[in-house]
């Protein structure tokens, strides 16, 4: 699997494109200006559009940051990831996730760390991310590769492969911890990946 | 082994007194003001000490919250967590570790919650708080336990096991997810365990 595949765009929708534009100049804003610092005015203008809109579409400078940490985080749409990680030997689903969000992040630099940053900083945005995360990525894994796990068990398994993540992420880009950051990806992928495997389907 | 148990002082050397003043008042005003607003100054008028004083013990506010995380967030100084996580069987040292540093964590609440956003923040506290954490507790149980591994591979090791501790406090304080946040201390030893085992003793 390339890492360094750009990311597939979405199927057009109705409003997708003006949607589209306003999580790109969220992006752009949360990063050049800080969450505090960026306002939902400031974005509808680099996103050329009225800012009713922004309204429209998004529930507040949470969710839009939310999301907007998402699009810049994740390599895929998660359906897409889902799509992906369920295909190929089962026992390699955990390397094959911690590669994909790796090649994505590495990629990404400085902004992905003020992203990290914002996630430990403002509770808002904590929760939309990690209820996305948990929900639409390895909820769905998991739901998809184990449909027999119960609920508490499912959401313990999810819970424990996103503070995986994030402690992978706060380590090799905000915290700056010397070995995760002179490893190599492929070296994580070795290490990493098979402890979210565990965590995502320990009997499997 | 009890998690509960009170944390041991240290034996008495010259300035320890006034030290150990000074670190607690200082982990009074970074949870009552939060980093930015806590200064020195004030910090020495709660530890009652002249503020030259501070400045001759600590290198900086950094260095000082550094010391003032790490004192609320181990069970143990130092060579006590490396004393005890090495004795009994070798194969429950991730088990040990893990156990420890939740019954602490998990006494202190809200408080250490601040804490940990700090750490996200603020980049020297970020520095302080992993050069300690990979130096003198990972560093010194993987070096007691496999003294005949590498530099890097040591580095690789405490790093990630770091990493994962870090992940896991930010999900079960912070960002508050809820399969993280709803487990038992022992579901968290069950399946935590192993991992930082793997980690810090990938081969033992």
């Amino acid at each position: 699997m390339s890492r360094t595949a750009g990311r597939p765009r979405r199927g057009p929708r109705p409003g997708e494109d003006t949607r589209g534009r306003i999580v790109e100049a969220a992006r752009q804003e949360f990063a050049r200006a800080g969450y505090d610092a960026a306002s939902l005015r400031g974005i509808a203008r680099v996103a050329g559009v009225d800012p009713a809109l922004v309204h429209h579409y998004f529930d507040g400078k949470g969710a839009l940051f939310a999301e907007a940490v998402v699009a810049l985080s994740l390599p895929y749409t998660p359906q897409q990831i889902v799509d992906r990680v369920v295909v190929g030997p089962r026992e390699e689903v955990g390397r094959r996730v911690v590669g994909a969000f790796l090649g994505v992040w590495d990629a990404q630099g400085e902004a992905f760390a003020a992203l990290v940053r914002s996630l430990a900083s403002t509770e808002e945005v904590a929760r939309g991310v990690q209820e996305f995360l948990a929900e639409e990525v390895f909820g769905r894994v998991a739901r998809t590769l184990d449909p027999d796990a119960g609920a508490g068990e499912l959401r313990l398994r999810v819970g424990l492969a996103a503070a995986q993540m994030m402690g992978l992420a706060l380590a090799r880009y905000v915290v700056r911890v010397p070995g995760v950051v002179d490893a190599t990806p492929e070296q994580l992928v070795e290490r990493v990946g098979p402890v979210l495997q565990g965590y995502v389907l320990p009997r499997g």
